[in-house]
């Protein structure tokens, strides 16, 4: 029978960089009771973002980080948008280059990913943020 | 008990920039009378994308123009592809930098966006065009 | 009555470039039986990525290779993360950039994707790889 399970996760922020949460959401799926299916993840906010990237290696992370901050210069002279300061609109921008919702399939309970990926949430502003996560479960029980 | 419904939303564009979407989204899931569930958009064209962002300030989106044709400069010497002009290549490039689909939960009848969060067609040609945006939405009816 | 099907896909890529993959996710969604639903695609990597876009020109993927080439260069001194080799951080990064996972709805037992849309495995790396991609279709056999 299908089932649907929908909750938000908080994600507490100390500014920008990579918070994982693949067991956060590994947890939410097991609590739906789901077996097979889909589940959705959609980050309700603009100015970060959700990657799935190597959770081996911790200079990956870093790595990404400077070249974000050379694609997309913090104070920038191109930008109006900066009332909130000079990574405002770069976290736009560095958002919208990645992506802020995900599909990922669920077999045997679990998320299908590969050995190698992590679910992240990028926090592109430099101040700690909350940010919340919605987590869609649907599926079978079986 | 799970229902579906499918249906393909024209969007007229009168060029490049930003037409937002959300208020015919937002109804066509209430036409499917899906109460908890997931809306998938899916734009099925290579030179316009879909983008979730900020629906407060133009300025963001006269910036985001600023920045991407700075960094897909349309009549780039780069490119070969240049059969519908100057800006053929840059907009399929700047397709794939964003996206053509997104997976957005629903609950109490509603997309699960964020507060400043708005879905917006991005048309990256210069002339305008008709887009066809295919929204999906599964789930519950209660 | 709400069916699914999940399967993996293997792609076998010769280095760095594009393998469409249109027809066998059709077949996919074909073999589950379902007319009406959503096939979601999730590649199990961090080094490649999915990319819908044009099947008809192949200067456009000619184009694709140079534009990401000269965004993202191989050997760039700013990484720091070379394990294994030049090409390896650009390929993380050219993932992000792109995505790891579609959703796609069905009708009428068919992907709903546009004229000139193709479902394309980048591959980042130089090297040959074996690539697996879970292919989910959830839906009505109606």
């Amino acid at each position: 029978m299908i089932r649907q399970a929908l909750d938000t996760l908080k994600v507490t922020t100390r500014g920008r960089g990579f918070y994982e949460v693949t067991r956060e959401v590994q947890a939410r799926v097991a609590d739906a009771g789901v077996q097979t299916g889909l589940c959705t993840l959609h980050l309700q906010h603009t100015s970060a973002s959700l990657l799935i990237q190597e959770n081996a290696d911790p200079d990956v992370r870093r790595d990404f980080e400077q070249f974000f901050a050379r694609l997309v210069p913090d104070g920038d002279a191109l930008f109006v948008h900066t009332a909130e300061g000079d990574d405002d609109m770069p976290a736009h921008i560095r958002t919208a280059l990645t992506s802020v919702n995900l599909g990922i399939p669920v077999t045997g309970g679990r998320l299908c990913l590969g050995t190698w990926q992590g679910v992240y949430v990028w926090e592109h502003r430099h101040a700690p943020h909350t940010r919340s996560l919605v987590v869609h479960v649907m599926g079978d029980d079986e």
